[in-house]
């Protein structure tokens, strides 16, 4: 099993890209809390497709359908099942992805672990699809966070070689209302993120797919938070993050520059500000011993190149082990990361509202 | 909670620094395995400080106890426990971290979090000691999975900007048999490894601590381990490894570089040798939408510097929430990452042996 | 959270009574596996209502809509979700109960739980409609089960002080393809279910409820399956039984009745049959030390009789705390007991099928 | 696995009748908690063996030894193991187990699971020895409930045919600092235990052993804990009770007897008491919807009678598959009844507190 996380809430996410239906359950969310459902659609648009040149031209409504858990926008306590119908499917372009798995994909693995009778249309539940569901379940938990003072931002921190040339920390920290959200491209920099948007078309142009990293910044998570060993921040964290299709490395803090530093470079030390301790740096990103120390949480996520892509790839005929070339039918992103910022934005939501529950 | 990780089988880490015994509880291993005790003392000792001159200088036997679940070395099915028995303890040291908390160590959120009478004394409960009980669980799996023709290798991938000049996974792949056992460093060269020592032993006399990157690779993964989403073989390893104090970072395959490269530079061909599906390349580290492909896993992660350093630091009287400096008293590791590489090992040999029995 | 279960598979119920929809996820299910539906809907008709004169007379069709993880009839190994939608729903039955507890049932303690914003119409989570798509669930798993040779039987041991005139276990070791599907009532003994219906009806028309008790036989469980301590055959099998509203009890072989035996009268002697290793009788209910002997699980659950009832009650308004008293509307079963038959299948049968995947 | 319990703490039992140790770890208490440590011997000297003619002659000291979670009397907050050296044991009395398993025990389902190489020896992991470490678990959980207003208390409700002639629910409502301390046989009525005595004096003079009813009463439980469906009071409380060997029923409230009752009969009125919403009767044992209504919760669990007796039984040897016949060689008690009492509370306490911190 795989596809539930959470220990004091639990958040089911199901379906397949072809499905009926994707959606989610969320249970563990007390009674009367009202869910502003505007900002919630709000939220789910950030990460549906079509919004600009570089994503999927699918048109899909993703209105998430309460069938249980509301009574009108209000929860009322047991377990919130909504769901996404899935139209405008276009399954006959997956069939020749029956017999020959493309490269970088879970074609081959979901293969081996299911059999021939999984659904191997449009990815199946490996679709980046089913991060929809997790953004309604995501985009629950950062109203509840919010109520309790915490706000999750995130950007792209880099496409390729490019930078969004901006401190994001101190950008959401100085302006605590900042959202992503009237943006067309998540970056701060708009020049930063004119750059990228070229090199996505310019790779596109070329049959290509580029990756990237999104970096996630929170706000106002008390110090506490977490436990030692296998339920720290960073392992919660983790396991949501990598939750996400094609997140390929995680880093918290200076996460993999701390490995080029001395002690006395990296430690934070600590100091009293309006009467309350804090570290005059935040190398360790907000967590140490993987609890939280009050000062903000700070992560980056790295995401591998959409696997789908039109340049022609060796593969090799599952159903007679013949090597082949395949030219992957059908539209993809050519980059997905855009689109992952909310979504990383919604894993960090439910593994933080999951701790704060603990 | 946090100190129990495992689906299939579960482990139990218990113990602080100075308590009387710290140990580990190992629930899920069958009945009838025969354990190699001396090869499991070997591997210990892999771990064990004062191996040479930049490791503690403490001597701690760590020979384990095995208080049940063993009738002499074969497992006879019911919990496991072993417990190492705390000797040549020096609480003394310590006093003064009752009320300061050192920079980038977990004294200050074991003391948000378990109040006035947590164990400060040598790190309590967070103290990289707590890796001994973690490397006993481990040394167990990692006998386990070798019946099952899986072998787990780690080396020291770089520490500061001195990397172990080698291919790693050619190394083990050519030589299956290679083991860190009889160096007294833990990197494929040992000009490297000399290097490294010289940059921590200079680090040590300016009274500052290093960091580095352990590499991690395991060979004979069947193909289909793992499950998509929450469950995946990343989400597993990646929520055990940060288990392991100081890691701040990890990445599978290509990781972070993947966000750099194109779909068609970082997706793995498909091709038949010897009659099986294989990738040619490996960018992935074995696993595509949280499966195993069949290939090597391959992971990196990042330790930061220790933070018990013996330069002043800036920190706080809890107590009187003054201002102050510390001088770290105690021996310290000036860089724990030698002694990490086995706990890598162990950590993800845990992790795929709970895998493999899903 | 409550509404999952199981630790190799997961089943999570969700919706309430007058939710859009009520459903289930089942997790861990292999790929492959085809579902015969017909066979499932034929299950789930035994726990509809209008089937007698004695269940509540709405009308539900009560046909599950797959949204996911089916291709067809054919599992695809990811999670699959059933949904019922609610028609034929009458809130307004329910807008004396928001104010005033029905003594006996849950609307008390979810208004306490959930608060004023609780779904209390037709019990919300609680309703017994929602062992619909507990059938659902189960209706799988017994086809699953049978698949490796475990059948699951229950009847009516009992409504009042009626008993069903028959041995049980014999009963269906003698025919192994015994089925209540065919029966109105399910009971062996007509002659004992035709007084059972009498008494069920005498009872309504006085405005009251009866409970009773149901019998659970498993054959063809290998010995050997369910853990010592926690996750024992009895532990598990209570875990998911408690989980049927109404259910008040249960013991497993002579049960309760152990209580008044010697040990010499209780024990069950070893014996070899077949060539192989079985007990002459079965006082322990094939469970010994929390682990299956091989021999037939045998257990039964109380129900307690209906809370909603015709007759005046006292209870008190939640809104001004006075005393009063209350006429329950709405539709009720008299006695939800024969419903309750297939739901006791069901639940043993997730439970089972869970153990199976230790 | 099985040996662990606990979704918000986690107690985890260890060791075999005659392995170096039992114990056992709990994890989840906050740190700063004073605990009585005299208190806490003298609640495990209630389950001890050797306190009447009627327990098992062997002396057992039982003191536990805490090897971590504890610095002094104070939990820091990090698990705490508690370990028993096992002394004093016969192992040869078993070595005739070994290949002829007695009748109503675990040894045969033992063999079955765990091979040749499990622990046969006194009963293993199966040992009723391992309720001293969940009564040290159990006995923490006590003082931890005590601080919240929450008592725990049971009785010996009857053996054989022979009840205790008290209302216990009475009894402890009326005396809440009642307790069994300091009785030599755990009923009320020192009348009926008087009777329930020599009933079992008369039944080990004949090599025979006997059963009984516990019966256990939860005071200060406010309303709203517990969850509905899988997650109950009586679904939890269930499941840690079936860890208690020998148990083989559980009820609770009216229980089995509710399924003779009418609705009429069996509801519980609401009423209004000094302000507060109770029921006048509690014939639901303080449960609606699997959730506490802030009456007393009170349940029975049935033990069967001691497996182990001295006449002669016939089994099987293991090695030969020839039939045989048996006399249990060793020390056992004619009735483990009044020494479960305690053992009952203990995994009320560890069950009630779980829920408690939901």
């Amino acid at each position: 099993m795989s596809s539930s996380y959470g220990k004091n809430i639990k958040v089911t996410i199901f379906g397949q890209s072809h499905s009926k239906a994707i959606g989610m359950t969320l249970e563990g969310i007390p009674g009367g809390k009202k869910i502003d459902l505007e900002k919630l659609y709000a939220f789910l648009s950030r990460r549906a497709p079509g919004k600009n040149a570089f994503s999927t031209p699918r048109k899909e409504a993703d209105i998430p359908e309460f069938l249980s858990g509301m009574v009108g926008d209000i929860t009322c306590g047991t377990p919130i099942t909504a769901a996404i119908m899935n139209t405008n499917t276009r399954s006959q372009d997956y069939d020749i992805l029956k017999d020959i798995p493309r490269p970088g994909h879970a074609d081959y693995t979901g293969y081996i672990k299911y059999g021939e009778n999984r659904d191997y249309t449009g990815g199946g539940h490996f679709s980046g699809r089913l991060t929809a569901p997790l953004c309604i379940a995501g985009g629950i938990a950062l109203q509840l966070l919010e109520e309790s003072g915490i706000k999750i931002y995130a950007h792209i921190a880099s496409i390729g070689s490019i930078k969004d040339d901006a401190d994001f920390l101190k950008t959401v920290q100085d302006n605590t209302s900042f959202s992503m959200e009237r943006k067309d491209f998540p970056t701060v920099s708009d020049e930063s993120g004119r750059k990228m948007m070229e090199f996505i078309a310019e790779k596109k142009a070329e049959g290509d797919s580029v990756g990237g990293i999104v970096e996630c910044v929170i706000l106002g998570v008390p110090a506490g938070i977490g436990d030692p060993m296998f339920d720290g921040v960073e392992n919660r964290i983790a396991q949501a993050v990598f939750g996400i299709p094609a997140v390929k490395g995680i880093e918290f803090g200076n996460g993999f520059e701390a490995a080029w530093l001395t002690g006395s470079e990296n430690n934070d030390a600590f100091c009293v500000k309006d009467g309350k301790i804090v570290t005059e740096t935040n190398n360790c990103g907000g967590i140490l011993g993987g609890i939280s120390d009050g000062m903000p949480i700070v992560f980056r996520a790295a995401f591998k190149p959409t696997p789908s892509i039109a340049k022609e790839q060796k593969s090799v005929r599952l159903d007679t082990m013949e090597e082949t070339t395949l030219v992957v039918p059908g539209r993809h992103d050519p980059c997905i990361v855009p689109r992952a910022v909310p979504v990383v934005e919604a894993v960090a939501a439910i593994a933080l509202y999951d701790m704060l529950n603990d």
